[in-house]
């Protein structure tokens, strides 16, 4: 029983959800011909990673060069670190150049200008295309940038421009299923007009956000595909029409502390430290994640919608007028569904698997030792 | 100079500052004869620990068994865990017992119960009271959960009702000084009238809110004071009125990535894994930091107000359409004032000081090391 295990907030992943979901997401990459290259920042977990190296995957997508480094170490040799280079780290990624094959992002021609002036080993870069969710990146309809940012990178001969990148993640504020397709063809459409803009059909495609990836059957145009959620999912994605219930491959269990029927309330154990403060809204109020029971072997949807409405440093208050989780005695856990799995995962730094395993994070907290 | 030190995001704190909050507000309790028992759930360092110490205080606050054990190995020896009572630690604190005073939370009759049940060793303990907040405890107006609970403490010989302790965590709503002197006016009859209910004059009245305890010039009919945010104060605390500028101990300084003038916005390195999802609302926008310059031996005020509007997980956005910033290069830093320094603290791990030292912080994240 997973229950002996938990006296405070803990993450808690299922394996076997979890490689479905990957086998997936696998199968869907290699049946439209894309390269895999999933981003490891949701999981952050050379366990995990491993199992997609058992799906067939040899390229990865990480969020910093700390990261990068962590799946380095662990044997990954073609990594592409999609969030726009930063010149104060060069010296450290150039260390990494010497194990294995690093793939920059170039958002801007000052970045670009900035990269040569500095550049004295062969890398790959990726121009960063901002194909309208206003984040970062080139805009698609600025063409005289992306073709100055190009010939920079072009006038380097250690440079080599492999492609464009593109983060749509105005998908996460979709409707539906309908309003991400749309987001995806209007995305394909404004980076192959830049493609055409620099005149190099040899230029990689690569998009990323989960939304598009789960939600489409077949990726025509693009050439890589770099989603990251889809090995967890979370109360977002399901909202979102990425996954349904039983894909959620990861929850927190927090121990109840207190209860409060008079104000139709549960105080558990997990707070902002725990769950990270992202919020959903439902009827004009904030969500920071789903209540389940936690059952042996994993967890379980208890046929109602029960939701964590507030969150202080330590405390969460879980709304339950209808006592569903009345049976859970002060000091048993509850479950927790995140809104996004990538922040919960990432703020407590390790996993307790439903098979009573442990599965390393990236950033293990170095206070664990206390928490087991 | 910090700056040389400053590759990737770094939560930096300004000693001097941090020292001259905790010394005045030493200063108030003592001239209110209060006992002063700071929350460390703050700062949760030994570092900053030591300077309470060097300000005459003994006694200390922590929002977990595991953060009372991080300050137990360092020497401090009567902790209040400022948090409900979770029995399946109940090992744990009792081994804690061994080497210091442990003070424990109870927030409801259930709980007592419970304790009543397991209890071995003798402990003191704080009755919560839910005096308005509705986050937990007993509520103010629950005359017989409250008698109820206590003839449950009260008939154990070893569980001894040191007092009474509350968060009027409600300030952190207030729109200024006047709606927080007024909830601490009100919160303090409640604790009184508690008080008489229960019919022992010698239970501590222990108030914990740093918006109180900083508009507040005295403490009168309250017993024990246990703020813990004010010892770096942030963007929400300045908003409230509780602090100004100058005594905000602590900001994260985050790389600039990429500059898009023509959207009017700068990209950060320095995300919701960085500063946390925390927000304020400011002309109907939500508000996660605010921009500072970083200059030799600290940081400064750029004469104008400019935000950080939107977070992914490891990006940031500043708004900054009149391009304050705009001498900031790429791989530069630009300081941030966070909207909740518990939380960015607790997520980053350690701190950068000022004076080019570094501060632990208990949850110091294993990864630390390549950060540096």
């Amino acid at each position: 029983m997973i229950t002996e295990k938990i006296f405070k907030p803990r993450v808690i992943a299922d394996p076997a959800k979890a490689f479905e979901n990957i086998r997936k997401m696998a199968v869907k990459a290699m049946n439209s011909s894309v390269i895999f290259r999933p981003h490891f920042k949701t999981h952050q977990s050379r366990f995990f990673g491993e199992m997609f190296r058992q799906a067939g995957v040899t390229k990865i997508t990480v969020s910093s060069v700390a990261m990068a480094k962590y799946f380095a170490d662990d044997g990954w040799d073609d990594i592409t670190v999609a969030f726009p280079f930063n010149p104060s780290e060069y010296s450290e990624m150039t260390e990494l150049q010497e194990r294995c094959k690093l793939t920059i992002t170039i958002p801007c021609s000052r970045s670009a200008e900035i990269l040569r002036n500095i550049c004295i080993k062969p890398v790959t870069v990726m121009i960063k295309i901002d194909a309208g969710y206003n984040r970062s990146g080139i805009r698609w309809d600025d063409h005289s940038a992306l073709k100055k940012t190009y010939e920079i990178l072009d006038s380097h001969d250690q440079i080599t421009a492999g492609g464009l990148l593109v983060h749509a993640g105005d998908t996460y504020h979709a409707t539906g299923r309908k309003e991400i397709t749309d987001i995806y063809n209007l995305t394909l459409e404004r980076l192959l007009n830049c493609r055409s803009i620099i005149g190099r059909n040899d230029l990689i495609l690569s998009a990323g956000d989960t939304p598009s990836m789960s939600v489409l059957d077949s990726f025509n145009g693009i050439n890589e595909i770099r989603p990251g959620n889809f090995v967890f999912y979370d109360l977002m994605q399901y909202w979102l029409g990425s996954c349904d219930t039983d894909s959620i491959a990861m929850i927190i269990a927090c121990p109840v502390v207190d209860k409060r029927p008079e104000s139709g309330t549960i105080v558990i154990h997990g707070g902002a430290v725990h769950l990270s403060k992202e919020s959903l809204t439902r009827d004009g109020h904030a969500v920071f994640g789903m209540a389940v029971y936690i059952v042996p072997g994993g967890w379980k949807y208890p046929g109602r919608d029960v939701y964590v409405t507030s969150l202080s440093q330590e405390h969460g208050i879980i709304s339950d007028p209808e006592n569903v989780f009345g049976d859970i005695d002060i000091g048993e856990p509850v479950g927790i569904i995140p809104v996004h799995s990538c922040l919960t995962a990432d703020i407590n730094g390790s996993y307790l698997l439903t098979d009573g395993r442990t599965a390393d994070h990236m950033q293990r907290r170095c206070i664990d030792q206390l928490r087991r």
